[in-house]
């Protein structure tokens, strides 16, 4: 007999069912015993009666810890007074699938319980924590429908290495790996790889996988790991195609959320989900400087000039809130001499955005430079060289105009949920002190 | 004006539409020149006619390569002396948006003009051929139905890391990752922390992501690091329960790829694609032994005894071919000694399956060991202990029974179209003497 998921109780009413899950709590009261089990989409009690056919029953429950797995054949009824749900079944049958040591080492139900470092180091504990097991199925569901919009819009999935002979773009800050006694780093991005496709004519690419930053840095938005959901658009003839590009794929994914997990949202974490209004604004960064400074009087500092830093991040989203209700703004001309090598420029200005989501950038978009020569120049200017030789060949024979960005999964489920930081937000966190578990 | 798909262009007949794509061939004949362009979705003939209307495309198609890209927009006509499909396009204007040098370094049309070495140093040209493209999108379309058919079965995804502290199984065949500074790895599985997923009440769990093994073999289908589509179920009652799912996983890839690509496979790589029917056969080793010694008079070596091996997979498929029609084969009740430490045993006995297609593993299935002290148990008689602490720790406060496999998507594809190697599947492949492209 097949558990049945508790979300479908109602399906169910007056018949033999077989359950399965953790016990979240037992109590034991003169007359009566109740068990509540939780599975990953409820909960229902299990109510045992003190009496002479229950004996079988109450023996195995008597040394039941919470936390332990089990597994109930009984029959499902209406109970008023079952404030859970109205529900209880009544058991013919409990087996202890797997017995919990009587004292956890972190308190997953209150998450305030405990340091977020111990929680980190029982994270499959604070796992079962309603909430994380929330935002996983969220993630699930805003990155399914993302790919699907992909997928449906004639994108090849692909898989590019990770293992990498040169370091890819910059040289600093990437991982070096042993590869058979040969120097070899992990993948900071798949860029180079997926523009590949691009002059292999795959046209539409996308690619899911993680990519690697050895950042020695410990902000609520960095990690040493990510995931990286990658796009890459030949024939792209503007950096506006490329903006309504992104915000097709983000109203497909929050859409989709808000359908399916909007309520649970809003009753485990308080937040509103929006789906955001076409087209989102759009502020050219000087333009910002210049309204950041008089309404907030923030001044970019001086390295900075010519980028985003967090700060900006954060007053460029309360003044779209403000001035146009809106989450979302695509910041773009920002200076060549911040951006990548790649980027195609117009007048000397990277045809590229930076799309800000909640105070914090969720995307680097941009036009790739395809021509060969113009590309060769530019890697010039950034002291590039021979690393990159296998990647200015691509453009040799034949490559079409195109476009991409990549989003960081993570990162978008921190800012949809608002969790705080990537440390609460990732399956399982790694940062520069962090390598376990 | 956006390019449309070649494949679409019955519906814009006697329409002006823009075209964007590769130059497959350029024809200049006395009173007409003809360039065959090319997308991803097929090919289509431009025909100009040399008169002084024509003065200025002809002027522009003059220095015009193969495979460079161009951008055309004209009128959309049928011409039945047009082998190609019956249509030609009638430009009004040409753009040339990519130059290709004259010369290729591959002649990525006959993938036998080359040797397999110069083809992956150039895969950027290679991935040309159709026959490669139309693999992506076959991949693409075979793990998008098959992930498809877990999301619709509650399946949470999750993205493990790949840097870990400690080898994961064995510690032989282990990539060593600098870890500022500490000594890291790459992660040869998602094993113990898909598990792990179950220890937090996720009860199903799926990843696709890039898996890594340090191993020095130049087999055809083994690769250092390749794309992993793992699984794992809690509450599974049975190693039969595994290998229904997975059937019922296998038939929705298949299907899907029957469907939409069945005849162009037929067409570029002579394969049937065929959807398996339901069982799968299943044979227990011991009698497989004995029968493809009766049959084939194969003799297992001595030190694969208890195991599968290359040449007796080969055989199986054989066999269950001749004997049931069928191309797949479930091998049961492999020797303990030749499965992992976490594998469910029944009477010393693994309650796992190899699924064997076309004469290869493609997936090893098993039941987990969720009880802890039987767990520490069968780990300690492999002789591990200190680096898999974290991982038992998973099954001390209650963890469901569960079961799981992983799929190589880069070998069933392999498979799938019967290429005959990773090396020609890969999207780039790896080995221990290859890290480049």
């Amino acid at each position: 007999m097949k558990k049945i998921y508790f979300k479908n109780l109602q399906e169910y009413l007056g018949k033999e069912i077989c359950i399965e899950g953790f016990v979240d709590n037992i109590r034991k009261l003169q007359f009566v015993t109740f068990i509540i089990v939780r599975d990953s989409t409820g909960k229902i009690q299990v109510t045992i009666e003190k009496n002479d056919n229950n004996q079988n029953l109450l023996k195995i429950v008597e040394s039941l810890t919470s936390e332990s797995t089990v597994k109930i054949i009984g029959k499902l009824q209406k109970n008023e007074k079952v404030k859970l749900n109205g529900f209880e079944l009544i058991p013919n049958s409990i087996v202890i699938t797997s017995k919990s040591e009587e004292d956890l080492p972190l308190n997953f139900k209150n998450s305030k319980s405990a340091l977020l470092d111990t929680r980190l180091n029982y994270r499959f504990l604070d796992l079962r924590n309603e909430k994380n097991l929330l935002m996983f199925k969220v993630q699930t569901c805003l990155i399914n429908a993302m790919r699907k919009f992909v997928i449906d819009n004639n994108f090849i999935e692909i898989h590019t290495p990770k293992i990498i002979s040169a370091a890819s773009e910059s040289g600093s800050d990437v991982f070096e790996v042993n590869y058979f006694n040969k120097k070899a780093y992990l993948a900071q991005s798949p860029q180079f790889y997926k523009q590949m496709a691009m002059a292999s004519g795959f046209e539409r690419v996308f690619e899911i996988a993680p990519a690697f930053r050895a950042e020695n840095s410990n902000s609520y938005r960095h990690t040493t790991e990510f995931t990286s959901f990658d796009i890459e658009i030949s024939y792209i003839d503007s950096l506006e195609e490329l903006m309504d590009f992104e915000e097709d794929l983000f109203i497909a994914g929050l859409s989709a959320v808000k359908e399916k997990y909007g309520t649970q949202i809003k009753e485990l974490f308080d937040v509103d989900i929006i789906v955001p209004t076409k087209p989102f604004p759009r502020i050219k960064l000087q333009e910002l400087y210049t309204t950041l400074e008089k309404n907030y009087g923030f001044k970019m500092n001086y390295e900075d000039v010519g980028d985003m830093n967090a700060e900006s991040e954060k007053l460029a989203s309360k003044y779209v809130k403000e001035k146009y209700g809106h989450e979302f703004v695509f910041i773009t001309d920002f200076s060549a001499k911040k951006r990548a090598f790649y980027h195609k420029r117009d007048n000397g200005i990277p045809l590229g955005a930076d799309l800000i989501w909640k105070g914090c950038e969720t995307t680097t978009l941009a036009l790739r430079e395809h021509r060969y020569e113009i590309l060769l120049k530019q890697a010039k200017e950034k002291g590039l060289g021979e690393d990159i030789k296998f990647y200015l060949e691509f453009f040799k024979y034949g490559c079409p105009p195109h476009g991409g960005f990549a989003i960081g999964i993570d990162r978008i489920t921190m800012l949809l949920l608002e969790t705080g930081s990537l440390k609460e937000t990732m399956y399982i966190f790694r940062g520069p002190s962090r390598l376990n578990p």
